[in-house]
């Protein structure tokens, strides 16, 4: 065949002249877009530092993103690598501090494509499951980078169901070690990001088995690449699970573990340790363990899930509002297509969404600052409902920023299946939310034992004197019932407070209705998993 | 970084046995699986014919896909040519005819992963809009592939709406050529699909001028790589669009005409002709253009659309048996995951939707043929029907064949997003037919109008004494309306017949009040396009 005369390149200058259609939209604004875009920033000054951080990077030639679409994985990967590390030699020069705001606008002003996301899960995860001994010795070895770290948690043959991972770590008291093993085939890890090339350390969970007995889940530091080569430590093997539909800047690898010893210290302690003897002491609740997948999922919303539905917005509506396509009228030159209604119609409700996940995912964050510092010191009352809301949201979110996004990508017609708009990429990505951090599913499932549950508690507490209070988010279901629509006229419906209400309504009823068909399931005989997925 | 230690690959010997928990499942089949199975493929002589085919195709190791998902796209595209030749040899050895079953099949067992698929739409649009010497003169070049072609209708300008098109064919009536000529930047030929860097001849749809009148689009045969030395002709600038979301098998281009002459000859010349003085003759209806696209649809839906949601609820229906994921009651073992409520919620609707799209597909395809030889023969009287059901069913079966097939790929959980399961492709792939053939939204409106169109018919003749009969499809207009549920009892609803009925009424009554609600605000001074777009 030879090869193509000519390709399609984005290496060619383009105007950066504004496009008139574009510019004329701009002028009819019907409100004050810099004040818009300080509230989505948070404050005028962030918005100045954001600009001041996006100015560095996308000036910078070695971050940028511009041959990507042309790359094979292993290519992008290794961009992605350096792409990560030159900007972490940038924070070094301007003295940018590990989680300040600085880094985040840098990992967005590449669209976080970047190599070693997991290391920084790793860090949360030692942050949160870790003493401050742990902290204090691994937390400035994964800073620096001296280690590379990789969040190891799913099998091939397992990962929604955690009791099922059959990774063992067995306590030996005769040596003060763990014994991390991989039973069976099935008990391979599988997917950690960051394993299949790069990362030297794993945090791994695994069922730990001490003084003879079963404690369940608890995670392990364990060495598996020379500090020295880069090659497997002995008992270790790693690599590359290979294709997939995208995330290409990282290397998801399995691993398998033979008999690995590490010392007592690797296992993470704040909430559960072993004693020298084997002793085992629990100082947290069983769910505790399930915290450092609640900071990834609250993180996961606001850095990767509602940017993306965001940005595939602002490609499609600026795409429709330049490309020209048929005739609103038989006599008119061609619309902009986003003058056809049904385009519209389309596009409309995202850039919607988008908004509301931007606001509903910031209060979340706020939630979880203020809830997290008092878990860290095992106050745990306000955990169920963070893990409730977490859940809960990442699958909403993810599943409607996943149609949105698909959604802003086909109004674009066939330029929008071209990888160059920016949109196939964006699909691929987000559509994995649905998956990672808890199959969608199952979150619902588990948002849904939530509400039951306290819908069950606020009947009972009505009936009786004692009046135990109801996490603040949902309230509503102790609300008094609306006996009508609250509207009088309807400029009313111009009043958010209107739409809390009558959502709030809906929930109730629904969570109602949802609560008793259950019971009736349950009372003819049904257990609870099948009444539940039933309802 | 240096290269992974290992790396997943499908080269590795697998075991061939059943599954035990597949094997279970087959063992408790409720009806005959091999009467079935002839159902769906017409005849048991069929089915007996396409596992010939398969064993024939899935034993040449020539014709694997193993290596697919580990290929960059040039060797994807490669590997795909030489499938192509491979299956031609095959055919030619064993006297397979093009356009038999044998062909079909052959191309379904390797899923299609083949290149040079728009030959065939060439030849399909040669067969309906050429003349009978044109047809002589070209399609044996086409056959034995002495020339590879493309069909060229879609511009960086426009997809959509084709009286837009700028390509423009001039007709010299000094030497009896057309000069076909890309006179804007956006004129420039994009998406053809084996243009950018195999085809050699290009049937370009570009307005006809001739004796200083423009006639609208017309189909024209361009030469534009040499047959000596594969180089591009004179005036003629070609090559790839560059990374797409999927179809790595085919090499979509551009193409620029400057001034390129052709002999008049190479109109194609069934439906409207140029004499050599520069007289314009029609010979058919201006839809009659589209035809082509008719045809490409209702093969689409009966090779490609179909096929892949059928693919995936194999893929994950068979997975959701294998996997063992959370139990069903706490004491349980781990439940397949096919058991769980939420998983057949998700699984079996994609499953009934896929045989529903068959059956509906093959009636299609059925009308398609006895119509088809009446449209050649210039009686047009069936091609608004038969547009406005390839149109309508393209849209629909387009959208929710997309949607399912993501739907399963979701359902299998982490592994579905690796390309090895086999799902991301189908995914990638299924989505592009949302767009291509018609962009739905477009189809869906042109349904509307047709939809729209007989129900006035409907009410004029049950208003007049001439009762002029609906297109078939749609005689429910007129049909009694259904006082309330014909249903008397429960079992009732076991009879297709009733839900025929039903969906009937349905359609009916939602058809009235879409068209009366066209009416008012037409009435009310709405212009037609932005009536229809907002009912
Ligand atoms: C891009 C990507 C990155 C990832 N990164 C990491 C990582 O860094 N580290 C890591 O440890 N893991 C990672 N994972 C793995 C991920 O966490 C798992 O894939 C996820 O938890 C889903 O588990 P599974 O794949 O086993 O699906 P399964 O649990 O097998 O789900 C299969 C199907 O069964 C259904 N199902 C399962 N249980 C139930 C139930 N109880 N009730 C109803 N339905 C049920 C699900 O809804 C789904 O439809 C990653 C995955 C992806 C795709
Ligand atoms: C994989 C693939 C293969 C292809 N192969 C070929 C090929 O072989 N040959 C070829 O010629 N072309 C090919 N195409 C091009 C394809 O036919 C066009 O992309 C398609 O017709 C849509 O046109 P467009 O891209 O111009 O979208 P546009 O028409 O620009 O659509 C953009 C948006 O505007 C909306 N819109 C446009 N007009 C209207 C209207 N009147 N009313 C309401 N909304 C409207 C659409 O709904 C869409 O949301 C291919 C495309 C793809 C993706």
């Amino acid at each position: 065949m030879g090869s193509p005369v000519h390709r399609v390149s984005l290496g060619d200058t383009w105007s950066r002249q504004v496009n008139p259609d574009i510019e004329r939209e701009r002028n009819i604004q019907s409100f004050n877009v810099e004040r818009l875009t300080n509230i989505l920033d948070g404050r005028a000054e962030n918005t100045a530092l954001r600009r001041k951080v996006e100015s560095i990077i996308h000036s910078d030639p070695k971050c940028s993103l511009k041959d990507n679409y042309f790359m094979t994985q292993n290519e992008c990967y290794e961009a992605a690598i350096q792409r990560k590390f030159h900007i972490q030699t940038i924070a070094k020069c301007l003295g940018w501090s590990e989680n300040s705001p600085e880094f985040f606008y840098a990992y967005r002003a590449v669209s976080g494509e970047v190599a070693l996301t997991i290391h920084s899960i790793f860090l949360q995860a030692l942050r949160s499951l870790g003493s401050e001994e742990q902290i204090a010795k691994w937390a400035p070895l994964c800073n620096n980078f001296q280690i590379i770290t990789t969040y190891a948690q799913t099998e091939l043959g397992h990962g929604t169901y955690l009791q099922g991972l059959e990774t063992e770590a067995t306590y030996d008291a005769a040596t003060q070690e763990f014994v991390v093993h991989s039973p069976t085939m099935t008990a391979t890890k599988w997917w950690p990001g960051d394993l299949g090339r790069s990362a030297t350390h794993a945090l791994v969970q695994a069922q730990l088995i001490c003084s003879g007995a079963r404690q369940g889940m608890h995670a392990f530091i364990v060495p598996i690449r020379s500090l020295e080569d880069h090659t497997p430590l002995p008992g270790i093997t790693v690599g590359d699970i290979g294709p997939k539909m995208g995330f290409d800047c990282t290397d998801h690898g399995f691993l398998r573990l033979d008999h690995v010893r590490i010392p007592r210290d690797n296992m993470l302690s704040r909430f559960a340790q072993v004693l020298p003897d084997g002793t085992y002491l629990k100082l947290g609740k069983l769910q505790i363990n399930y915290l450092s997948m609640v900071i990834t999922r609250v993180n996961l919303l606001w850095g990767e899930v509602t940017p993306i539905l965001q940005k595939a917005c602002v490609i499609a509506i600026r795409y429709s509002v330049i490309r020209r396509q048929s005739c609103l009228r038989p006599s008119d030159p061609e619309a902009k297509v986003l003058d056809h209604q049904t385009q519209q119609q389309k596009l409309f409700p995202q850039l919607a969404t988008a908004y509301a996940f931007h606001f509903l995912t910031s209060n979340l964050l706020e939630f979880f600052h203020s809830s997290y510092d008092a878990i860290l010191n095992k106050d745990f009352s306000l955990l169920p409902e963070l893990h409730a809301l977490s859940s809960g949201l990442k699958a909403m979110a993810s599943d409607l920023c996943s149609w949105g996004t698909e959604l802003c990508r086909k109004a674009c017609g066939g330029h929008g299946y071209s990888k160059l708009s920016g949109l196939p990429s964006l699909v691929a990505r987000v559509t994995a939310a649905c998956t990672y951090e808890g199959d969608n599913t199952v979150l619902y499932l588990q948002m849904a034992g939530f509400l039951e549950k306290n819908y069950l508690q606020a009947q009972a507490s009505q009936d009786s004197t004692s009046q135990r209070s109801l996490p603040q988010s949902v309230a509503y279901l102790t609300a008094a019932d609306l006996a009508k629509c609250p509207a009088q006229k309807a400029a009313d419906f111009l009043h958010p407070q209107l739409y809390t209400k009558a959502w709030a309504h809906v929930a109730a009823r629904l969570i109602k209705d949802s609560a008793h068909h259950l019971q009736t399931l349950m009372q003819s005989g049904a257990d609870r998993h099948t009444a539940i997925t039933s309802v």
